[in-house]
């Protein structure tokens, strides 16, 4: 028996969503860690030295290889392991293309979906305060122009960003719009393309990520009433 | 005939400096045409229309496909054309790596490298004020930052980045940290293993590396000099 892959997650992470829904989706087997990013259990040395040199989720050890970052570790198992050819087709250079989008959401969306959860969520949580007004403004600001960048730049009349078929740019997209979206943040506001296929990418996405999406939410719920000590279930 | 890559760039911008000596190494035929960033020529309607919906530089144009980012580029050309193996080896999961270095290098070196550069240079130059001191020290602090993960984290005893072989990673890295290098930082102070590492990756880059960072700084200074309107020379 081939020794499976170690996957480090924290439900609270969008690419830890993303990444835990293609493993289970594609039927690769692993072994599912979670580390809680509350308690601080990736910023420690045994992480550091055991797990992940850069102290980050999500984090995947593959046969004693250690490898850190969403779209490395995208590849990664797209080249090593048995991934259904829909989540990165290489069809009318549909690679290059979710290549493009993986790019730009790490540097647009990612950064405007993390610094909104931060402000409205995260920092609340950990300092015990009420979210800073005018941060929480700024935020929403920034988010609202990602989103309509992502409306014009990636949607079109397709049921899909590359066509008919769901692939990993949709699954990772979805994630990140879930950030802000699962504290009470409405997306669909003014963006009816946008509302079309975030339903037709959850109705497509099935069991494994309702199952995955209530877990976050159930963690937000959780630290929120005071249980930040439940652990994930697995 | 086959029709040539269309590849659009400015020296001034790192990545499209990085791609450019790959597309020379690599001996792809290419069609040069340079964008001046300075002049706002990659914010026009037609560039966005004609060549990248998302306004930004270095953008290809294969066979009537368009894209845009770096990584993405890197990857088109490496699926699509012959670039040597070394570029992005497939042994040892070095793919697996460089991805990893590059998805870092978004997210960390590239942010540092820029804002120094657009303190330090190019607000000053479009804006024609003395740089602001405050502004210039916070970005050097930060890059001093990700210069300390960057040797930490990437450089070890080996000659390159992935081993005896130069590579993507080497190629990437080196002309971000000449963005604030050419603009006078010294990125080699106390940090002896990125001044060998440097010096082994421009002696390995030879002509190709040496005819663009020339024409790189000899854009700093005839801008400096008030030749701002001087060409590109191809």
């Amino acid at each position: 028996m081939s020794q499976p892959l170690k996957f480090y997650f924290d439900f609270l992470n969008q690419s830890s969503r993303a990444l835990y829904i293609l493993l289970e989706a594609s039927k690769i087997p692993f072994e599912a860690i979670p580390i809680s990013m509350l308690k601080g259990e990736h910023l420690t040395g045994e992480f550091r030295d055991n797990v992940n040199r850069f102290r980050k989720l999500p984090a995947i050890i593959d046969h004693g290889y250690q490898l850190s970052e969403n779209v490395a570790i995208f590849r990664h198992l797209a080249r090593e392991k048995l991934v259904p050819e829909h989540w990165y087709p290489r069809r009318h250079l549909g690679r290059s293309r979710i290549d493009e989008y993986l790019a730009w959401q790490q540097t647009n969306m990612g950064v405007a979906t993390t610094e909104y959860f931060q402000q409205k969520w995260l920092v609340p949580y950990l300092q015990k305060t009420r979210p800073a007004d005018n941060a929480v403004n700024l935020a929403g600001k920034q988010l609202e122009h990602t989103l309509n960048e992502f409306e014009q730049l990636f949607l079109n009349s397709r049921k899909f960003m590359m066509g008919d078929n769901i692939s990993y740019a949709d699954l990772s997209a979805i994630c990140e719009i879930d950030q802000p979206k699962s504290i009470g943040y409405n997306a669909f506001q003014n963006r009816n393309k946008l509302a079309r296929w975030y339903e037709t990418v959850r109705e497509e996405l099935g069991p494994h990520y309702k199952e995955v999406l209530g877990e976050f939410e159930a963690k937000l719920k959780g630290t929120g009433s005071g249980q930040q000590q439940r652990a994930v279930k697995q």
